[in-house]
């Protein structure tokens, strides 16, 4: 069947946000990361009502005071919420048009469908290293830190919310070395397997 | 770097051997697979010389009295010997000419290299579970029952003389479903990868 969503997991610094976008541009499909859909999620999901309704929480006191007092007595935690909400962000947009979701957990959310293509993007250590000290102007040692606290908060909330392994291939349609392989052969690849 | 190795790991059933010998007779490379491998290593480094060399066993016991006697005295076991032959045949092999390698952990043996592309291929249960049944004219509970083993055989060795992780993506250049993307697509991309 064809194809008319790709999923983007990637390892920090592997250019994986980067490659799904320039496919995004190239396809004319939609484009939906982190940003968009907390965004979205809060405008709806993560909605007074929501929470209130979700985590018998008073609204007014907002998350933070909700992170603070930990799981409630529905057994949800304020991640659990956020979760949710960005799940059915996704469940929503997807019915919408075609599209690339970068991260997000989305090829799980997703894996009842046949038109979704998922793709890996991870990468080496040096070219991963100088991609994150030149974009956020770090040393590479912070580089270094950043990378391996980011891909560990990754893994953590995958490896909880999916009951799969981050990075395990048989996760995923295609992966992609994108240190070895540059990012043009990866764009034209992934775009290749969505004909 | 142009890669002119090809190494293939794959699941069982998932066509990768056969996707690996399209690529190698499209390609014009040398094709060595576990019984090419294993012949050489027969003839050469799994001589009666070689093996009494490095496991202080008699030739002429054979490695099946080898095999029941454990490890020996330099802690090497029967595995390990085949292993080293095999490693030293590939390490010899990859010298002579532009080749595809199937399994054998060749990728790992290779690592110091820049001119290899590493590829594993995997699949889904059904199209795994009919292949395997068409191929051994097995049943469908069988098939299943051959994948388990043989997978699970593939991991341990791989994981053990490697101490990574099978079927990690990261360990590969490029990983693909296919399932998903049918054999002809695997070949195109494998294809346009050593380009």
């Amino acid at each position: 069947m064809a194809k008319k969503i790709i999923t983007i997991s990637r390892e920090f610094g592997s250019g994986g946000r980067f490659i799904g976008e320039e496919v995004a541009k190239k396809l004319g499909m939609a484009y939906y990361d982190k940003n968009v859909i907390t965004e979205i999620a809060e405008k709806s999901g993560l909605s007074p009502e929501y929470i209130q309704e979700n985590a018998e929480l008073s609204p007014k006191k907002g998350l933070f005071a909700y992170a603070l007092a930990g799981r409630d007595i529905t057994g949800k935690s304020v991640e659990d919420i956020v979760y949710e909400a960005q799940r059915k962000v996704i469940l929503e947009l997807v019915e919408k048009e075609p599209c690339v979701i970068i991260g997000r957990n989305a090829d799980f959310i997703l894996k009842d469908r046949d038109d979704v293509l998922n793709v890996f993007i991870h990468g080496n250590m040096p070219e991963k290293m100088q991609r994150i000290s030149c974009l956020y102007n770090v040393s590479g040692q912070e580089a270094v830190k950043m990378m391996a606290d980011t891909d560990k908060r990754r893994l953590a909330n995958y490896n909880f919310y999916t009951e799969q392994k981050w990075g395990k291939a048989s996760n995923y349609t295609l992966c992609l070395n994108s240190s070895e392989l540059g990012y043009d052969r990866c764009e034209a690849i992934i775009m290749e397997c969505v004909k």
